[in-house]
């Protein structure tokens, strides 16, 4: 067992990212000092999963400050700038605009105002920590969090900077004697499952299956699948939630099966703007991901392709959305309310 | 345009088969002249496709006769060795069989009994191309089979050495006006559908898009598919059928949208010993194909993993099953009892 740090702040000057794109076979951690280079990793998925990318947003800010200059303009322009690299997610541009309300609260002097970010993104990350505990404690005695669970992507330390979501409570539930396997799914496109979480898995000496996404339906409809847990991106006001393409499948497999299917994640996940799954944007990135990985093609060139980032599971297939303040229950219109409605 | 002519027969001699492992980057022919070098192109999957494989059976039994004498011991020896390299594959037992019987036929002169399986090999090729355009008739009208259809792994000329499966279903309604664009999915772990299909569908001139496994809930979700056909590898006399891992993932996802789901197979895929799909055998592949592909890993080393060759697609998902006779629809118990109790 060993801790798995995918972001280190070190302040006034920029911050120290493993680039995810590049494990399980290579740890290299990237120094990023500029606006740029943030961006760059976020679009290029070094760094990714929702509450990382919220976290990196407000050293990004922090960043920003020290490069450009704390002005509200310049950290306006940057704002922009870093929120428009993934646009699907949620946690990113609610904490740009947080790290923006802090900048403000610390008055007009630029030298306060970035030491004020720095703060900031340094608190995100401690909270971060402390939040995953809690929503693993409250995810880890769900029915069926117990012998084989299956998950979908990568929600572990490598997406959060804490404990993680989804794979926290597998890594809790694990601890407490009660989950004995992680079964994993590749993740096509990026293979987030098979790179990250199995990586994750080892890391945590948690015994793991990999299986392709296609074979999830078949692992379920085999009994040996007690429980699916994922994370979400963002979940709408009743309950829908967008999350890693592919999730829908698992819960409909599930569903099918009577094995309940849970998401985790935390309260800034919620978007009450979005009613439904229907108004969550849809992020779809470059055809060149599909038929091919990293260098190695295998399929003819230049062909089209279907490649959304996410995809939507309707709130009536989700037994529980776990947060870092209790698991919620369905009917999810009123649970989302007061969650969403309680003070941070 | 161009034919794809995946088998060749060169009587009193072998085979030339296309090595379907290397599509779409190389088109190599093998000769194969012995009953081990096509039991090692079965198992490696260089030839494959349900009834290409019956007829790579009969041409491996006219192969055994050449190489190891065409007596009925030797014959039944070889027999067992080509039927234990796909056990799910019912049209290659079936084939072998029928191969058996058509030596018997002719008699104890082993020349005679050669010359029989070299014939039962030709007519075995000649029957299915005929067989494949009559299926492909059959479905071309079905509800849904225009605008876009989804398909799954490889069924077109690579999989049955005549016009293919769901793909010549696909191909006719294409031909005649009715679909404007086929999705193909990728279907991990060996690619099927990034490779042969996508490379398929470009020879026949038919627009198409590649999508990740993953990804096909959400595009049935978007509207854009008002089909999806599938083959299949063994059929239940209930109608449930086994094929290529993802299918019932697909299924469920078109029964959750309205979209019809269609299988079609030809009636030689009917096993009316398999009450239901609990009763067919399914085929676990090597767990280096998770987490990697060819020489290429991306998943850390020595992982379980989770790699049926196929999975089982419940009856009640299923619209219509099209073959070579018609289109039986549910419920699918009488319907294919009559069709498995017509004459050949």
């Amino acid at each position: 067992m060993r801790a798995v740090e995918p972001l280190r702040i070190l302040p006034g000057e920029g911050v120290e990212a493993l680039d995810q794109t590049l494990l399980p076979r290579e740890e290299r951690r990237l120094r990023l000092r500029t606006v740029a280079e943030v961006a760059e990793a976020i679009r290029a998925l070094r760094v990714r999963g929702a509450p990382l990318l919220g976290v990196t947003g407000a050293c990004g800010m922090a960043i920003a400050g020290g490069e450009r200059g704390a002005g509200r303009e310049a950290l306006a322009r940057a704002a922009a700038e870093l929120k428009a690299t993934r646009p699907t997610a949620a946690d990113l541009g609610a904490m740009i605009d947080e790290a923006l309300r802090a900048a403000d609260a610390a008055g007009d002097d630029e030298d306060e105002r970035r030491a004020a970010l720095w703060r900031f993104a340094a608190e995100a990350l401690a909270r971060q920590r402390v939040r995953d505990a809690a929503l693993a404690r409250h995810g880890r005695d769900l029915p069926g969090m117990e012998g084989g669970v299956l998950t979908h992507c990568n929600t572990g330390a490598l997406a959060t900077g804490g404990e993680g979501t989804a794979l926290a409570v597998i890594a809790a539930a694990w601890r407490a004697g009660r989950v004995a396997r992680c079964h994993a799914t590749e993740t096509r496109p990026l293979l987030q499952g098979a790179r990250l979480t199995m990586w994750e898995l080892a890391a945590l000496g948690i015994p793991a299956t990999l299986l392709p996404d296609s074979a999830a339906a078949s692992l379920i409809a085999s009994g040996r699948v007690n429980a699916v847990i994922t994370g979400a991106d963002r979940i709408a006001a009743n309950g829908d939630a967008a999350n890693k393409v592919g999730t829908c499948a698992l819960a409909l497999a599930a569903s099918r099966h009577g094995v309940p299917f849970y998401v985790a994640a935390p309260r800034s996940t919620f978007d009450a703007a979005a009613a439904t799954g229907a108004d969550i944007p849809i992020e779809f990135r470059d055809a060149a991901e599909v038929g091919g990985f990293g260098d190695q093609r295998w399929s003819p060139d230049g062909g089209d392709a279907w490649n959304p980032a996410f995809d939507v599971t309707p709130a009536d297939l989700i037994a529980a959305i776990v947060t870092e303040r209790g698991a919620l229950r369905p009917p999810y219109g009123p649970a989302i309310a007061a969650l969403t409605g309680m003070a941070r």
